[in-house]
């Protein structure tokens, strides 16, 4: 998280704004929570450019409990279709079977997931409830670019994204998305916040299983009050969102800025590795992320060597997800360009005490 | 919340320890967060003396949706006993019937709620999954003060107790309950984090509609770490479960020393009120909660002038809930004896002025 938003937090801990309570003191029914929340909410939407006909929640449990959550309240129990791009969305379409009928609509497992299904292959029934799309793979480092036009495609069913892993590093073009999901702890806050961006047409559909606390129009009518709201946790993401807002890149600002940034970042690493035979990326260039990059070393036994000696340099948490291996570049919103810079001087450095 | 413990936290906000990062930076998989979630858990484990038989599992959604998640996990379906002693049982009576056939063993509602019904007068089923008791109802102020033994009742059903709003207020004789569920926010630390205490026996019944994110058999094989837990707001319990061991009362320590000085506060209270033929408290003196005492003015019109002259004096919240009407007194575990004397005074003082 960014520094300077950390020592905000640590500063008003105890009183926030004059009121002489901290917030994690405060009533959420009282007029300071409720102003807090308020900016939050309103910072999120401009940030994101968010239609005023989408409803934004906060909610509890992470995109692990949306897998649930999504099919109890827009499957109506019917055909779902899935794409699968790599392991969260294989999650989300194992868990929906609990509540729907999910679908394989396209899957990338044939090609170890190195690239996201192209959308003029996928399957897509006539009668889905909707298309779940995780448009950031975090493990397997795949990312998708443009989403999808599903009426182009011939669907008429509403676009979910899991956007957990890419929040506010890029725009969305919500005229292309129903509902989208995220937990804030990558780019946005601490974990225990999620964010749910929802067409409001798509209000109001829960299975009866659905826990009301749950329930996406309960939560839009309660202003995600319907039970207590982590509020902490709301008041970071706000003060998050405020710090994106304040971001300046050229005549770019808020968002644009970042996605300015976060280009530039990716290219730095993916060109540094494209341009080594000492290490590789496998997946196709056009399914890229710009948060995760896992490389592998050509030479797998130099692996520990590797690791060992990033660690050394404070470069830290490099080690690839156990069901991929290699190695993981995340380079979130608030790892800046400097830090990037700093793995590339290590990469190459690497390289050639070892050749 | 204890100023030292927000101020632990503002100290350590950008700096855990020495380690570099603030605690809202970490992995909740990495060492140092791990080293947080398992002091949190013994300590919570010593202060309530729970025994080795029981797990202790930090989730999110709070006592609403753990209305839902109980049934979900416990219920198989099958019949569940109700004891309706305040509004928040009657939520959980009501969300049950989702999953399962809630029953109605006993309800305060025709003396409205102004007593606890008695465990003898419970109409228990013979094969009822569990008994559900809220041991704290907040916006009644009816409290059990003895968790009743069900097998003596002639029911071998598990207890299940919702024990948010006094949980670390007293002791609790885990001989008799099977589950006890509380969200953290009156009494532990910021809203979004629900504690959940489950013996090992009622593992593994989830129906299959339960979110896996929510079913208490991963949750627990995981160390709560099936979805991304609520990191800073268990640091926060953390710290607060430190502070409430460094409490003492003479020879008392810990939860032993808090319950005694919330017998003193509680009494210091209801002796104001009952002392006074100005106020008065409804609830009969065996059922009388220690954490809030609602009381009315018995010349109601005079309810916006006690207000105001309250607020004047710093003292706040003092409305009671608008399903209630009157006023009550919130005083959970952070509230000192000095702001219950100070509240008396002003009892008093309002009354001579208005007589």
């Amino acid at each position: 998280m960014p520094l300077e938003v950390l020592q905000q937090a640590a500063a008003e801990m105890t009183d926030w704004h004059g009121s002489g309570m901290g917030v994690m003191e405060m009533s959420h029914r009282g007029k300071e929570f409720i102003a807090i929340y308020e900016q939050a909410e309103a910072d999120f939407r401009a940030l994101l450019n968010i239609p005023a006909h989408f409803k934004i929640l906060f909610m509890q449990g992470g995109g692990i409990a949306e897998n649930a959550i999504v099919p109890l309240n827009l499957s109506r129990g019917g055909k779902v279709d899935f794409v699968v791009s790599g392991s969260w969305s294989e999650k989300s379409f194992q868990e929906a079977a609990r509540y729907c009928q999910p679908l394989l609509a396209a899957s990338g497992k044939a090609s170890e997931f190195t690239a996201l299904p192209a959308p003029g292959s996928w399957q897509l029934s006539a009668d889905a409830q909707y298309v779940h799309l995780c448009s950031n793979e975090t493990i397997h480092g795949v990312e998708c670019h443009e989403l999808p036009d599903l009426k182009a495609l011939g669907s008429a069913a509403p676009l979910v994204i899991d956007f957990s892993s890419h929040v506010l590093s890029r725009s969305v073009d919500w005229s292309r998305v129903g509902l989208a999901f995220g937990g804030a702890q990558k780019n946005i806050g601490p974990a225990g916040v999620t964010l749910v961006v929802v067409r409001e047409d798509l209000l109001g559909h829960a299975l009866p299983a659905c826990p009301s606390a749950f329930d996406y129009k309960l939560v839009a009518q309660n202003d995600s009050m319907y039970n207590t709201p982590p509020t902490y946790g709301i008041y970071m993401a706000g003060l998050t969102f405020q710090w994106i807002l304040r971001q300046r890149e050229g005549t770019l600002q808020g968002v644009a800025a970042l996605e300015q940034r976060n280009i530039a970042k990716a290219q730095l690493l993916y060109d540094a590795v494209d341009a080594s035979s000492f290490y590789e990326n496998r997946v196709s260039p056009a399914s890229r992320s710009r948060m995760n990059i896992p490389f592998f070393l050509k030479d797998e036994s130099r692996n520990d060597a590797f690791l060992a000696g990033a660690k050394a340099r404070g470069l830290l948490q490099l080690k690839g997800h156990k069901s991929v291996g290699g190695m993981r570049a995340s380079i979130y919103n608030a790892m800046p360009l400097e830090g990037v810079q700093a793995l590339v001087d290590y990469l190459r450095e690497f390289e050639k005490s070892h050749t």
